[in-house]
């Protein structure tokens, strides 16, 4: 897509992928409400005192009919609202459209590429001369991964000129970032040291982006407030266990129309997503293996019936393989090649790293068939056996289905608000 | 769409959706034929020896991707094919194209009218001058009721010259059987005679379908040998309930992203149906209430701690209902009169009788709004409460999902080959 | 216990542990008639008419608390009523004295030996001059079996003057069988034949059993009407399938007091009786492993997610086995020695012979250490690891709980009245 | 029981129920040891360097096989051991038998008095002139309360020269504490104070034993150091869920037969017992309704398709409850009195206040019928309809079977040392 800002007729700014889908979209949001009591209780309490009044909001999450929710309670009770989503594929581009059209400024289409991606996540950021975002929604921490690359790039600038080399990392995303910062010195040196002053904090969603922000905390490069909404337990067992629970066989038969029962399914870790995973798969009628690290965990998986072994162990029998551990090469290319034909592989964790996907992408000969969006087969060439690869590793339930549910979602986004 | 046949350049005869849709529906077919491991040993230990050779076979079965490795099952043993879907909304577009392309006459698209489908029906039998087929595949029986239908009008206009009076019924749908054997009957009296003549037999697929043959071989106008595939073991636990357990949920979430964690759940009725229905809903966290007037299939709802109540009892508390019995006119207008704002009303019995579409449409001031194809809401107009009306209230699991999984369908379509 | 018929005070015979355990057993049959609505509605509904009046009723099936409630069905229905047990472990000695004191001629304890229990079956047969039982109610067979050998024998000492030989099977039990009627045969030798001409029939309730007779009806070898209760839906549905899911966790709990959860067991056999255990024990958190011969229950256990194995393939790795075949040699001394320390071992299908405890007891060198009455350690001389065997191989349910609850026999009872 | 202490050959005191138990105690603990690799992995690793050596450790703990495990665990590790049970049903006689002839001085036995359980109490703290023990291992508190109001009665007694009057207060058991305390000041007026000198601290096992020492703690009264084993994950997830997972069907089952299939189960209270018992009872087959005031705990319930009520709601409907909220007056004579004839009521929670007993053996003309030790059925007089009550409203998985299974202990009791 031609990456230029376009706007409503009340000129508020978006980019989405086809605004017509907007009344689609309307009408996906007037279910969701009554499916999200939490948020819509919110609107009812604290919309006449528009606590948010004036407030600036710029939120990197997921652009999905129930995000579009929260984003009306949070217009509702009288914040202006700017949004990117957090992941390539999780867009739904009917519920951009009903936004961009009716609430507020939205950048995000399904199957962004990176590039497109990270101008997204500027122009949600982007508020203008008079500085940033007075609140960010994260989720992963893109956004304060930006605001905080873009403080240390413009004082090192300061201090001796030098600019960011894109060149400097192996990393194909944060060379992405490295040149939007470099680029963005050359117009305003203090574009990102003043979003830092105006920001009264940032509230973060997952446990990857909570695990950054206490690396940066304990390292003393914090550079403004952040609440942890990742451990609330409405969040952390509802979001990751029912939520994980439910979205887990629905992307998984969206993508590939696949029978789980009979099936030998494969989960990688055994914290509150894996717990979700292993109970969806399990009631499904998968035989369930676990593999973790962590004995409490895998004790708890022992008293479920659940046998615990290695990936190696498992990877020439199993049919289905989900990563949910938050760490990063988990199944790799080596692994993928032993895997029975039509093996399917899949990602729910937060990152794009559980599955090695460049080891994948550069194996020697390997063959890719795209059979719908989403949905690959990776063929070896020595066995002629193929994988199938699900949201290109990245979040399959997003990518493959429609993420969690607005009930699970009310529950957590309830308490961003 | 208009009615008329096409051909392939190898002049064979067909009418789908989208021709073009044919590589996306190849690819799926191969993924299809590694978990239909029944159909491909019947290839691998049939196809040498070709034994439908010549042999003539009509289909009226839901042309999906499953259907589709059946149809290339029964050309790879040696038959000639022709197909057509038996429920209007059944159909795989992509599947259907492969098909048609690559291997059989198919008339069938997503999203008939009832005069299509009949139309389409027809064509399926239609095998030139020389008759009919050798052998049906029929599913519900429509085929069969076609040809019985036919040859008592063609006998009664012999005896007496009258002709089928479409105004003799109430009944919209055999109005559109009666004038098509009445416009035949113009240009061929004798034509389903001769088809009755040659044909072999007919194997039938449902529990519905099997039961109007009984009644027509107990009052002794059964005209031809019929298989009762229905009953055999692979068919009866198989499909019906693991296909059914697999397919219900994964119809659900696809129309209505809805949590069923949480939710209360009726199903009506607890045969194999309704066993798998209750199965996967009450393993996705939802309370599940069943309704049954048969005393043993109750006693088994309670031994798994399943609530028996009547349909009255829960009408207005219920967030989910499902029809699994078989039977007519279970859920009334007056009972959808009394839900709850949204709640999900859906059949996934064979016939579309169970909910009572017919009060829904009717009833003085509703209003429909489409969410998407398959998914209304019906607004009454005293509350301004709607429900959501999935599949229009035909199987849900066909109409809203792609139906059951493979793996199920080798089962009980190996039974069939 | 010195094998002598004692008598109440109103004159009618038995013979059982403890007759002062008859308060506690009457205060537990009021419970159970809480719980077997079925047979306390056959009180009220055929009471009055006493359609059993006068008939004399023989029946050898486990004296629990249940069956108990059975007899004064059959007694409040009119009949005479003579009682032994079909195991020799399966008898509640409170239950025994209860009937033997206030209902019915008993002759059961729990711990008989093989020559008391037949001497038991004998006595439940002895009507005394005038012939026997116009009905009995069989379970597994043994008094029908010993009729059909004792007619047997005293054709084959009319014709020829020959009596039977003990010595002439290797069998332990059926020497004890043809001892009891070579020493009948002194005494009356027409008693069995005049037994044969009185009785009306037989109901015979388990598999085994009904396998036994259907062998003589094909063989011609049958000599009086049976009927089939083990078929009827009320019984092999329910008794099986959930009584088994009952009573087998009961059995273990009480035996052992292990806990399931975590441990890996092994079902042998997926029939009825296998599903009911592979379910409890799965519900209970075991890892459950099913050997299956027959494909489509092994299909259905795939289905379920369960892992399908030889006993070879597991033999060393479980922690729990238990036999539901009906078949025999399902476990060998053979397996046992290979187990793990302090394997338990149980057989819940109706015959002593699933489990080779023959070759268990005659291994070279193994020692048995019982843990208390039921529950016995076999240590192996080369290894020092010991299994844990409950009831001496025979059923568990019985011989180590209190069998299936009141509920469940309430069905199949109320279909044997 | 005549209240004396004995001895052993050796000079070890004890006072049991049946020394000549101590073998059959002996073949059990082997049993087990094989179930708790945790306890067995701490005597090898720490045996040999004997970290308890000469510690004294008086341990009030349910007197069970498992617990008899630990003991001697401790007595491997070098400590003296003095033991009595926290629950006067909960005690195992034979593991008692087998401590007390082998290991440690053991003043325990099921069916205990209150005067007997305090008089055990005291014993267990006894060691003579020296003072107290160096650690105690507490459940429920029982043995720090003692010390706490020792040491405060010694100080007021020194002050004013009052003792404790039993009269001052209306419960009986508390009436029991303060009069062996004013017993206990007249032989020695500084016992208590040189416990507390010694004592280096307490770990405590129950939650409700550390909400009394938070109280403690809160209110500045708390004595001397306290470990909370409680809220570890090993304590709190494994003995709370899984072991009542486990031994809550077990209990009903010993108790009653019943079969937990197609019953009402009420729970009241969701915690980790409440989720174990509520798994257990669903699996089961039960139909489970849960009674909670805990808004996450409520929701956490309705993810799992349980309904939740209030006790009022259900009282009359439902056929089993079980209380596990930790608080007292759950299910008062008033519920009691509208129950169904034989309904269950228990209680799993620590303490015996959770069922209104003295509601129930006060209300007039009420009968109490003991089916068999810890079963008794209540019948109300104007109903004539029975309840059924399990251990007497104490912990029934304690007094109706063998409380949790040797591997969960293992996990908590690992902890412990």
């Amino acid at each position: 897509m031609a990456l230029s800002v376009e706007k409503t007729s009340s000129g508020r700014e978006y980019k989405v992928k086809d605004l017509s889908q907007a009344d689609f979209g309307r009408l996906e949001l007037d279910l969701a409400e009554v499916e999200m009591p939490g948020l819509m209780a919110c609107r009812t309490e604290f919309g006449p005192s528009q606590p948010f009044k004036g407030a600036r909001i710029s939120g990197s999450l997921h652009m999905t009919i129930q995000t579009a929710v929260l984003i009306e309670t949070l217009t509702a009770l009288g914040a202006e609202v700017r949004w990117c989503s957090c992941n390539i594929f999780s867009t739904q581009d009917h519920a951009a459209a009903a936004i961009a059209r009716d609430s507020a400024a939205v950048f995000a289409w399904k199957g962004e590429t990176l590039e497109e991606y990270w101008w997204c996540t500027e122009r949600c950021l982007d508020w203008g001369a008079g500085g940033g975002p007075d609140l960010i929604v994260d989720d992963g921490g893109d956004a304060t991964l930006l605001i905080h690359e873009g403080v240390k790039a413009e004082e090192e600038f300061e201090k001796s000129g030098k600019v960011p080399d894109p060149e400097s990392t192996d990393n194909p995303e944060f060379k992405i970032v490295l040149t939007i910062i470099r680029d963005g010195l050359k117009t305003d040196a203090h574009k990102y040291r003043k979003m830092k002053e105006r920001l009264v904090g940032v509230s973060e969603e997952t446990t990857t982006g909570v695990k950054r922000l206490y690396q940066m905390q304990e390292s003393g490069t914090l550079l403004f407030p952040a609440i942890n909404v990742n451990d609330s337990v409405t969040k952390s067992k509802f979001d990751n266990l029912y939520g994980c629970r439910h979205s887990l066989p629905d992307g998984l038969m969206r993508a590939t129309d696949v029978m789980i029962a009979g099936k030998v399914a494969v989960v990688c870790g055994y914290g509150d997503v894996g717990k979700g995973c292993a109970a969806a798969l399990k009631q499904a009628g998968a035989r369930v293996i676990v593999t973790e690290i962590d004995p409490i965990c895998a004790l708890q998986a022992l008293m479920e019936g659940i046998q615990i072994l290695t990936l190696e162990d498992v990877v020439s029998e199993a049919d289905i393989f989900v990563t949910t551990t938050g760490n990063k090469d988990i199944i790799m290319v080596d692994h993928m090649r032993k895997m029975k034909n039509n093996a399917i592989v899949c990602n729910i964790g937060h990152f794009d790293n559980e599955i090695d996907m460049n080891g994948l992408e550069t194996y020697p000969g390997v063959k890719r068939i795209t059979i719908k969006p989403q949905t690959d087969r990776w063929v070896f060439p020595e066995t002629k056996t193929g994988i199938i690869v699900l949201a290109e590793g990245r979040l399959m339930n997003l990518g493959c289905a429609t993420g969690h549910p607005s009930f699970v979602m009310s529950c957590s986004f309830t308490n961003q608000v």
